[in-house]
C-alpha cells in the first residue's frame, strides 16, 4: 500500500463502454493497464490494442500480480467470473451502480467499488473531470486508495454505501435512460411526420439547462400540469404503439404532482 | 402592409410565460407594444409595467388600431376571447403548438400563427436567437409579415402547416414536459434517500448532449436495453407511488425498440 497511487498496476475485466472509457482515462493519467480480459475475443483484442496492452479471453491466464482488478461487466456476469477467480491478493473493484459491495464476499479478501455516474457510449469522447465517482471498500485503507485513484480522474469523489448507491443508480435510470427514451419517442413522432429531428435541439437543451436553476417540479410546463383534457385527448388520438399508454401515465403523474 | 416591419404596433393578449418572454423580446427589437390584456388584473398590471405600456382587463377596451394582436392564452380560453372580439382589422395571431389556424375562422379576416418552440418559465432569461419559430397565415402577405417579424427574433423561422405543427407540439411534449418529469421523479428518489440532487447534473447534461451526435435509439444504455430482469425487479421493489408503473412501462418500451 506504500506504492504511489499512479503506479498501481491495473487489470481490466470487461471491454464494454465503461471499461473502455475508464481504461483510456486511467492510462492517460499514467496508470499501467497491464492486461485486458473479455469473454469475447474481438472485444478483448479491440480494447487491448487500443490500450497497447496484453489481452486474454482465458480467466486462468489473468495476471496474478496486479494491484487492482477492475470488473466492468454486466451485473449478472460478475458472480460467474468471481466463482472462477481465486487466490488473488490485489484489490477487486467493480464499477456497477446497482451491485452491492458484498458481491465480493467469499471471493476476495480486499474489495471495493468505483462507480462513475455517467452514461458511456462507444465513439463518444468524454472527460471524467466533472463526473462524480462514488467509492466504497471493505477496508478503510482500500477506500482511501480508491479515493486517490478516483481523484486522479475527477474533482468529485464521494464515499457512498451500497445501500445509498443503489438508490442513486435507480435515480440515474430515470434521469438518463428514461429521459433518453422520451427523446427516442419524440424522434419517432417527428420521423413519422417527416419533420427534422434537429428542430427539437434548442428545446431539449433548455429543458436540461433549466433545472440547474429551478427544481424540476417548478420548471414543469405543458398540457399535463393543469390536465388540459382537450389537448390531452387530441394527443392521445394522434399516438400509435405504446406511446399512447406512456403519454397517459406520465401526464397523470405530472398532474398529480402539480396540484 | 407598406409599414416597415419593426413599426408594427402590437397588442398582447395574455400575460403568462409565453406572452411575457415574447413581449420582452419584441420590445427589445423595437416593436411598439401598445397594450397588454389579461383577465386577471395582477397579471395585466405586472406585464404592463414590465413593458412600460398600457394594460387592461376589459376586452371592450382593446386598442382597435394595432397592427398585430398576439394571443398567448390557454388553448381553451382562445375561442372564448375570440367570441367577444369583433371588427378588428389587424392581424390576429396565436402562439400555440396544438391550436389550428382555423380557430380564427369567422372571428377575423386576417389571421396567423407564430409558434416559438421552447419551454418558457418566468424568472428565466432566454434569448430567442436559436429558438425555431413556426409561422402560418391565411394570406401569403401576412405569412411574409410574420416571417419578417419572427426573423427579427430568431435565425430559424419556418413556415409550417397546422397539421404538421400539431405533431411537432406532440413531439415537444415528450422531449420537454415528459423529460422534465423524468428529472422530477429522479429528484424524488434522491430526496427520499437524502442524496444531493446536483449529483445527477453531469449525467443529465451528457444525456442531452449525446443525442446531437447519436440517434437516441443508438444512445440508449442501462438495464432496460437487454431487459436485465434481475436489476429491473430489484428496482421495481424499491419504488413507491406511480414511479413503479412508469418504470415498468418505459423499460418495456425501451426494450421493444432495442431488439
Amino acid at each position: 500500500m506504500n506504492k504511489p497511487t499512479a503506479n498501481q498496476r491495473i487489470v481490466l475485466l470487461g471491454a464494454g463502454n465503461v471499461a473502455t472509457h475508464l481504461g483510456v482515462a486511467l492510462q492517460q493519467k499514467g496508470f499501467p493497464i497491464v492486461q485486458v480480459y473479455s469473454r469475447t475475443r474481438q472485444s478483448a483484442q479491440e480494447l487491448g490494442e487500443k490500450l497497447h496492452t496484453d489481452f486474454t479471453t482465458d480467466l486462468s491466464a489473468i495476471n496474478p500480480d496486479a494491484d487492482i482488478y477492475i470488473f466492468s461487466v454486466k451485473d449478472a456476469v460478475l458472480p460467474e467470473l468471481l466463482d472462477e477467480m481465486d487466490d488473488f491478493s490485489g484489490l477487486f473493484v467493480h464499477t456497477a451502480g446497482s451491485v452491492p459491495l458484498s458481491v465480493f464476499e467469499g471471493h476476495a479478501s480486499r474489495f471495493g467499488v468505483l462507480y462513475p455516474l455517467q452514461t458511456f457510449s462507444k465513439n463518444r469522447v468524454l472527460t471524467f473531470d466533472h463526473i462524480p465517482i462514488f467509492v466504497e471498500a471493505n477496508f478503510k485503507e482500500d477506500e482511501n486508495l480508491l479515493k486517490e485513484v478516483a481523484a486522479q480522474l475527477s474533482q468529485r469523489v464521494i464515499p457512498l454505501s451500497s445501500e445509498k448507491r443503489k438508490y442513486l443508480h435507480l435515480a440515474a435510470v430515470f434521469a438518463c435512460n428514461f429521459t433518453n427514451h422520451m427523446y427516442a419517442l419524440s424522434s419517432e413522432i417527428l420521423e413519422e411526420n417527416n419533420l427534422d429531428g434537429s428542430l427539437l435541439s434548442p428545446l431539449i437543451e433548455e429543458t436540461a439547462a433549466k433545472i440547474k436553476e429551478l427544481h424540476p417540479k417548478e420548471a414543469q410546463t405543458g398540457p399535463a400540469v393543469r390536465y388540459d383534457k382537450g389537448v390531452i385527448d387530441r394527443h392521445l388520438s394522434m399516438l400509435n404503439g405504446d406511446k399512447a399508454a406512456i403519454y397517459e401515465i406520465v401526464s397523470k403523474s405530472i398532474h398529480r404532482r402539480s396540484q
